[in-house]
This record gives structure tokens, C-alpha cells and sequence, in this order.
């Protein structure tokens, strides 16, 4: 199943994608939660209830009319793992990773699958990192290895945006991570029912239409599974949580000369059997804003 | 204004903490936002009818009758800066960082003013950190360094526990700062009208009764406008989300030998003006949930 959050008529709500078109769980399964994390969390239940309202036949919205949103627009954690892919470890001429490493992005930098991604005022290094996301179903802790899918809900693309200065500037990544607009994710959640392999799915970046990283997910260093059981031995995850898997190589840093994200450009993540998420770049307007 | 989120009777609520009563909103103003980043989403109107309620004189509960709990139960951002008092530097043998280094706790990780510290199955290298956090009260972007004062909805204590193994083992310190329930605030939210200068309070850690950390908050090395422009420079800050400020020398961890939290201990955290927290430490239990 394929779990969407999309905007027609001015109505923000949940859908289920099936080829051209979109179940409006809202007209179909009124009864259900129309928000992505209270849908999570209501479990199998919400899960079986969106198959029938698929198969009823009803509620059809023809995709290309509606405006996907962010699956999950605000997650209550948003973690990345950097250096998970060897050849983007190799280009950046850094060791292999012993452990894991971890940072944070900013649940306010989600954005959707066609929103613009923001080249901010303070910088102009901006790059791109494609990636496949994991969202959380189940509220856990201390998820062995061998249980770790029974706690994800499902798959989508996204984008670790990157402002390479400002991630340099401290060994902890965080602050060029987390700008405004710079983690695009979609198009949907895909379930795991639909995915053969989710370590054998071939991943790219497409800026502007030439190909900028084409690899596998096979290629992680640290797998989904040991993720998994690493991030609860210290901490409980819950349905919504959203987890940026690494990049592999080919991202605009490591090339000479190194390619920056500007204005006008159009930057597409695409992974087989999950989907494509298209974002235009856009100066932002920089001003201050108190509310 | 002493702003609480408290337990009675089994029913949270937000409270308003004049000497030893607090004034129990939801009985004097019910119909004010009832959990903590509703009310500060609120704004001025909130706080006013807030005071109202006060000097009505009415809703008063003994403080020692109820249970304070986080005050913001769960932020949507948890950020920390590291290395920003100079003697917490030079006990690390670090050099003074030139330019901020900030890094995210969980928001799962907070912990009421008395709530137990977990000591971790995976590791015993727990530490404490003493710091002045900061609760931002508007939505807010691009925030210059003279109008920082105006996002501010108020100060309270924080203990940013650290588990020392974890937050070494990566660059990115993150694993290491988040572990659930190593997030411990309070024990109330001050309002900025109630100090004089946040800039001259004298902070403590005080350790089964010996204290361990003893410093001023005027050591900072990045001030608070400075911490608040360059956060905003790349994203959105809310109301409700937690600034961790820094603490000052004296962790354990630095200490000949190494001073590490185990099930048992009490630790404070004091600054003068704001108030006291004080959680005891306990072994977790470590097991497999998933709910």
C-alpha cells in the first residue's frame, strides 16, 4: 500500500496511491484518523481499514489533480546516518565507519515531494544526498536486530539536504542539516508488504536531468536491521519517526569542481519500487520573521 | 511568572508557582490552553490572563500536594551547544571553539524536575551537566542578536545527561545525549521580567549532597542572542522548543577518576533565580517493548 498525504481543495488529508489515481480516506474511511502519525499509531486496525476502503472501489481522485504532501509533515524525530554507503566514505577519503554515526535533522525541515527546497542566504554550498527513509509504525525500545521490521511502517524517498560549510564547522553535522525546506521526502509511504528486498533497491539523484548517484541500497554500511537495534538501545522511537538511511557516492561535495545546488535547479530522487520525489530549488527571502 | 505543567489527582494541567502555592489555570482561567505549547502558542493574551488569574486569588494548592512535571512535556526541538563555558573547555583539553557546535537531544528524552535518571543497560559511563535552558515562546526565523530577548518565553534548570562511551564513539556526540529520560528540566518556566540578568546567574551541580559544578552563567563563551541568531539563520524555532545552553567544569567525567552517575545517586541542578530540580538515579530495566 502506498500511504499519502496530499492537499485538494484546500483540504490537507490522508489518501492510499493505486497507479493514476488516490482513495480519499477521508470521503472512503471517514472513521479513521486523517493525520499521518495518529494514522500510524492506530496500527494494523488503520492499515486494514484503508485495504477495504481501497477495495471498495470508491473515493478515486485522480492523482495528477491532487498536491502530495510530506507523508509525515511534522515527525516527532528526524535521525540520519552519515557514512553508510563505502564508495561515498571512499570519495570523501575518510575510514570506514566502526560505529555508527548519528545527527539529527530538524522536524521543521521536512518538506514535501514537489516543494521548493530553499538555497538560504547564509550560504551558497548547498548539495544533495539521495536517500532512502524509514518511517516508524510502533512505539519501541530495545528492538533486537532480528525484530526490526515488525516496527516499520514503511519506506519513502528523501533528500538530506546538506549545507556543506555550515556542517563542517562542527564536528556534530547538526546545523547544515537542518535548514528550512532541506529534507524533501515522498512521494509516499510505501508498506513492507510491497518491497521483495528493501537492501537490493537501485537508488539515484538526478539534477537537471543528468545523473548524479546511481547505486543500490544493498550497499550499506550498517543495515536497516542494526539501525534499528542501535537507535532504541538508547532511545524509544515511535510511529512517525523518520529515518534518513546514508547516501551513497556522487554527491555535489566530492566532484572536481564540486556541484552546488542553485536557484532554478531541479533535483529528483528515484528509488525503484518506491518512487520519485522532483524539488526546484529557490532563493530564499531571508527576512526576519517573529510571529 | 513561574510557569508549571503539574499532576493532581491524576489530571496534568498548567499551574501558575507563587512561593509555596501554584494557582491551578485550569480551575481560575479554563479557558486557556490547558498543556504548555498551546498556552506559549498563545501568546501575551495567554500570559496576561494568566496573571489575572493569579492576582484573582483564587485555584491556590499547596506545592508540595501536587507533582511538577517537565514543563514542556515534549518539545518539538531539543538542541544543545557544547564547549560553551571556557573551564569546561580547558578541563577537556579542547581549545575554544571558534564557532558554535550544537547538537539534538530527543524530544523523548525529557524528564520531569524529580523524575527518575535512568542508568543505561549498554553502558556506566553516565555523567551530569548542569545548564541554563531556554523555552523560545514565537514562532520565529532570522532572528538578529538584539531582538533575541523578544522570542524568549522564559528559563529553567536542565541536566543534560551524557553517556560518555556513546557521545565519544561519533563525531556527531548525538547517540550519547539522548537516551530516554536523560533530559530531566524545570522546575518551572521563569519569565524573562523575573531576571534581572540571565547573563549573571549562579549555576550548581550538586552531587549526593557535594558539589560538583559551581559556576555563573556570565562564562558562557556564545551569549544567548548569539546562540539564538545563529540557530535561526538556519531554521525555524518554535514556541515550546528547548535550548540547552552549556555547562560549566566540574562533570565527572573529567575528574581523576572519572565521577559516573549510578543507580542510587541524587543529583541537583540549582540556579539561583530560577529554582531547583533533583532526580535520583535508578537502573533501567532494558527490556523489548514494542507497542
Amino acid at each position: 500500500m502506498k500511504l499519502a498525504t496530499f492537499t485538494e481543495n484546500h483540504r490537507r488529508r490522508l489518501g492510499i496511491v493505486t497507479g493514476d489515481t488516490i482513495v480519499d480516506l477521508a470521503a472512503t474511511a471517514p472513521n479513521l484518523p486523517q493525520t499521518m502519525i495518529p494514522f500510524l499509531r492506530a496500527g494494523e486496525a488503520a492499515m486494514s481499514a484503508a485495504r477495504a476502503a481501497v477495495e471498495s472501489g470508491r473515493g478515486h481522485l485522480p492523482l495528477a489533480k491532487v498536491r502530495l504532501e510530506a507523508p509525515v509533515p511534522r515527525p516527532g524525530k528526524v535521525l540520519a546516518i552519515g557514512l553508510n554507503y563505502a564508495d561515498h566514505v571512499r570519495e570523501g577519503n575518510r575510514p570506514i565507519p566502526e560505529h555508527q554515526i548519528w545527527f539529527a535533522k530538524q522536524a521543521t525541515c521536512i518538506a514535501g515531494p514537489n516543494d521548493a527546497i530553499q538555497i538560504p542566504k547564509v550560504s551558497d554550498k548547498i548539495d544533495f544526498e539521495a536517500e532512502l527513509c524509514i518511517v516508524i509504525g510502533r512505539k519501541c525500545r530495545h528492538v533486537p536486530a532480528a525484530r526490526a521490521f515488525e516496527v516499520i511502517a514503511g519506506f519513502m524517498c528523501g533528500n538530506d539536504v546538506s549545507v556543506r560549510d555550515w556542517q563542517q564547522r562542527s564536528p556534530t553535522m547538526m546545523m547544515g542539516k537542518g535548514f528550512d525546506t532541506h529534507g524533501p521526502t515522498g512521494p509516499w509511504i510505501v508498506t513492507p508488504d510491497e518491497i521483495k528486498d528493501v537492501h537490493a533497491l537501485p537508488i539515484r539523484c538526478v539534477l537537471n536531468g543528468e545523473v548524479m548517484q546511481n547505486a543500490s541500497t544493498a550497499e550499506m554500511i550498517f543495515k536497516i536491521p542494526a539501525q534499528i537495534e542501535h537507535l532504541t538501545a538508547a532511545f524509544t522511537l515511535e510511529p512517525g519517526d523518520v529515518i534518513f538511511t546514508g547516501t551513497p557516492a556522487g554527491v555535489g561535495n566530492f566532484r572536481n569542481p564540486p556541484v552546488r545546488l542553485k536557484a532554478g535547479d531541479k533535483v529528483r530522487v528515484e528509488i525503484d519500487g518506491i518512487g520519485v520525489i522532483e524539488n526546484v530549488c529557490e532563493a530564499e527571502r531571508g527576512e526576519t520573521v517573529i510571529l
